[in-house]
């Protein structure tokens, strides 16, 4: 016999609240459309104290007049708010918890305004959940941080709704789905409302109400790096990365953190690589945003397909005019989609590469330092050993690991970085400063990025450390410590326990690489400079602003 | 100076060859729609030989008449076709294989047809590429298998292609995403054409051909129990879970895996649960699909969220009716989606506990048994502690693991299993069956479903085994031979140091757990058959013919 209920209780509380926020909008609204002159009043009108608003600041793109409407918000009518935000990056995003419009805070990422949060923090203005990456966050959002608001943007919306985001795509379907499966409200902010999209990234259903704003969404170019600054030592790295990690390994798909010392990687392909003859053996298939120094190595014909986390502002022309090997849509421009390129990078590709601002003696790294509390983005998902892999690749198998039966391959993740950085600081340090500043903000674990039992590889302009090699942690620590050169990390090893290191295949200097060091010179990039790159591109690149010198 | 380019190419052949194979069907179509009865004839005008053809099977819903009509076609004109496919559910599926019609397979799931599959393989008519987890393959789909042709199923297209997939969305979008943005064909059958569908799935720009067929397409109820086969073994088991795991550790966020061993927790919620005061403190949100046997719970006030992989035969009515529990989109239905949920459980769940048909003496267990090369499906992925996480909970800090300052909790990852299966065969055994098969199989690692140091907690009817708590793998083996009962593994251990390990918390036994093994009855079950989950549902649940007995 089944038991009976033990209460009668009504299952559609979500979807009657929904109705009345709807309801308390009415006078704002015309159709789906938002009156953008009267959008504080309207906000403060959908908004109930309390509630769990999802406002999009992607790493890229940035809902930002529904921010200022927010930040503007009278805290008497709108209070209490969670703030579920990928990245904070803008100055509002901050003001709605001095203003006392939030409270409570769920991020990934405070590059911009991480001096500033750290401050809010100790002075209380401001409780942070956690801090997470962007697709831990997401996740979060079909679990146990489900919003009740999203504040999302798009490019181009119809009047049923329907979404045209642009090239850059990145998690706008995502957090859609999350809110509008869930009888919460999507409001969008889109640069033009027009009678029919080009193509349709959100459908209009998923959508409630749509808002024209007075300016174009904010977009960052995050992903442009100028070989104008690649330097000799970047160079050095990148031919030993190419001979030590990919020629090695035979790496055909992988992923690249942002950075010089990638991007010099990136630009050594048309030119050192082609010359070792490893066009079509390496570094075929990427997991990747479209990097303009990637351009050289694509009309190389290196690269045979690229999947994007998100866009890059002047890449557009290029992009739609490469459709074999970009995805793309029938309007010809890019599709992004920040979840699927990260599943991607997990299951799919078999390195990631990217640089960190330090590195401890056992190979942890992380981008948090002293007074600023930065947050992880994407690297900690693309820098770990997925143990839900289980596809075999070459790349994956040469890493063996783990005892029988339950033997594998291993995700290659690899550091590089000068042993100091630009103002003489050491990269590798005793304690890293996400030690203290996770101390300093009551987190219950050093805000670590990428752990260093998941690092197989660390390349320095010393050499390459193969710590996946390591036997134990103190074999590992000895060879971080052989490519840590003059650092005190650097001086804990001596040239003999060096040498045997080498010899045992641990580590790799660049001799061992047959990597010749009077080369590494500026005239080994493919491009040096932005023109360069517009030059590879056919005139197809169009570089912001900041980066065009001529 | 930029280097000239290598050779001009043309960038766009993926879209040319699109548009070549629209052309060749258009005898076959009028507007979007293809002419059913003669499919056969239209696969043969669209399909490539040697093209990359991703076919939905998925582990519910089945694009079965697409795949019949593949199967039929002309190997003269159709051959050695790559065929993508999560699910290998179908006679259809090898079929395509034995006419020649295809002959590479990436896969992830071979359950029904695991025996001829094997068969197939020794016979050298199928190059089996690798064996995936379901979204490791979608993965693959955006990097190095990116398909030409997608054959998906549907509810309902209107004319322009919009879909409505019903309550199990699955992996739709995802394989529609992939191919469609990569200038790939996609073909939908749906079991309806109407003006207008109820929501929009997938959005029609992103569907090139719809088909109705001309039978709903096919759907197994994969995760409906009958708790009729629940015995007093699994109760107490769940007991121990339910004191041992759940409450100890505080578990709030959770997937469970299919069986009947999963079934008798979720059924001893709304009583043992209860009883225990742990209403609220455990299992409030959850990453699963509808079983029918977590109605009580819901209907008792334990569940607050519940987002689903795929649906579930029987569940529609019931879960429309309680849309604050489930993702529902604007037409009251279900809302599923496989990737989403995978991330979910991945990176915002707690916990995943899970059946196994075999475990080793290190932990590391498989389905994979002597003849059946039946794949992995999402356990993988669920069973395993993700090294990407950064955001802490309280059961995940309550298993710290790595040395300082790498410290961080850990995934809850447990299995569950009577230390003999019915038919008296040990679920301990000192080589698993997987370890051979893939031997003769010619795979270059054994098809483990999930590694003995991903594993934190064991479960028997003998006690649970804290293996997260073993400081080396020899302690580790010691806590599973301590719960593997009188099979040869459990044999290893004498009650000496099984006193030990209980003295030192890797062992509990009932007792310890204050569990009353008097209690372990079937009277204890909110529900103990099929009419009784159907009462618990208030009448809305509706079992499919099979599971009806009366």
């Amino acid at each position: 016999m089944a038991r009976t209920k033990v209460a009668t209780r009504d299952w559609t509380r979500r979807r009657t609240a929904k109705r009345d926020r709807l309801e308390r909008v009415r006078p704002f609204v015309s159709g789906r459309v938002l009156d953008a002159g009267r959008m504080g009043a309207a906000l403060e009108a959908l908004l109930r104290p309390g509630d769990r608003v999802a406002l999009e600041g992607d790493n890229q793109k940035q809902a930002d007049f529904l921010a200022e409407a927010l930040a503007g918000c009278d805290p008497q009518a709108v209070h209490d708010l969670h703030l579920l935000i990928s990245s904070i990056s803008l100055k509002e995003h901050l003001d709605v918890f001095e203003r006392g419009v939030a409270r409570r805070l769920d991020f990934a990422y405070a590059g911009p305004q991480s001096v500033r949060m750290a401050q809010l923090l100790a002075d209380g203005k401001v409780e942070v959940g956690a801090i997470h990456t962007y697709v831990e966050l997401y996740a979060r959002m079909f679990v146990d941080l489900i919003p009740n608001v999203a504040l999302l943007c798009a490019e181009q919306a119809d009047r049923d709704g329907n979404l045209f985001t642009g090239p850059g795509t990145e998690d706008t379907p995502t957090i859609a789905e999350a809110v509008a499966f869930s009888d919460g409200v999507t409001v969008v902010q889109v640069n033009e409302i027009v009678d029919e999209v080009p193509r349709v990234d959100i459908p209009g259903d998923w959508v409630d109400l749509i808002v024209r704003s007075p300016r174009p969404f904010a977009l960052e170019p995050l992903f442009t790096r100028d070989p104008r600054h690649i330097g000799q030592v970047e160079i050095l790295m990148a031919m030993m990365t190419l001979r030590g990690i990919y020629e090695r390994h035979g790496v055909t798909t992988l992923n690249h953190g942002i950075g010089y010392d990638t991007a010099a990687i990136e630009l050594l392909l048309p030119t050192y690589g082609e010359e070792l003859g490893l066009r079509g053996k390496i570094c075929r298939h990427w997991a990747l945003n479209p990097h303009p120094t990637l351009i050289p190595a694509i009309e190389s014909g290196w690269v045979e397909s690229v999947h994007c986390f998100g866009g890059e502002p002047g890449t557009e022309r290029y992009v739609a005019a490469r459709p074999d090997v970009f995805f793309t849509g029938r309007d010809g421009s890019l599709r992004s989609n920040r979840v699927l390129c990260q599943l991607a990078g997990q299951y799919a590709v078999d390195l990631f590469i990217g640089s960190s601002l330090q590195i401890d003696g056992s190979a942890n790294s992380s981008t948090v330092t002293e007074g600023r509390l930065s947050g992880f983005g994407g690297a900690p998902n693309m820098g770990h050993d997925p143990h839900g892999r289980r596809h075999p690749s070459a790349a994956w198998l040469s890493l063996l690991t783990g005892q029988a039966p339950a033997l594998r391959g291993r995700k290659l993740v690899a550091q590089i970085t000068q042993t100091f950085r630009s103002g003489g600081d050491p990269a590798f340090v005793e304690t890293l400063d996400a030690v203290p500043v996770g101390k300093d903000a009551s987190m219950p674990i050093p805000p670590i990025m990428i752990y260093g039992d998941d690092v197989s590889h660390v390349v320095t302009e010393e050499g390459v450390a193969y710590l996946y090699k390591a036997s134990s942690l103190a074999e590992r620590r000895e060879a971080v410590a052989a490519v840590a050169g003059a650092t005190a990390i650097g001086q804990e090893i001596d040239e003999r326990r060096v040498g045997e290191l080498r010899r045992d295949g641990l580590v790799a200097l660049p001799e061992d690489l047959k990597v010749d060091v009077r080369r590494a010179k500026r005239s080994l990039l493919a491009a040096r400079s932005v023109e360069d790159l517009v030059a590879w591109s056919g005139g197809l690149y169009d570089p912001p602003a900041r980066f065009r010198t001529w």
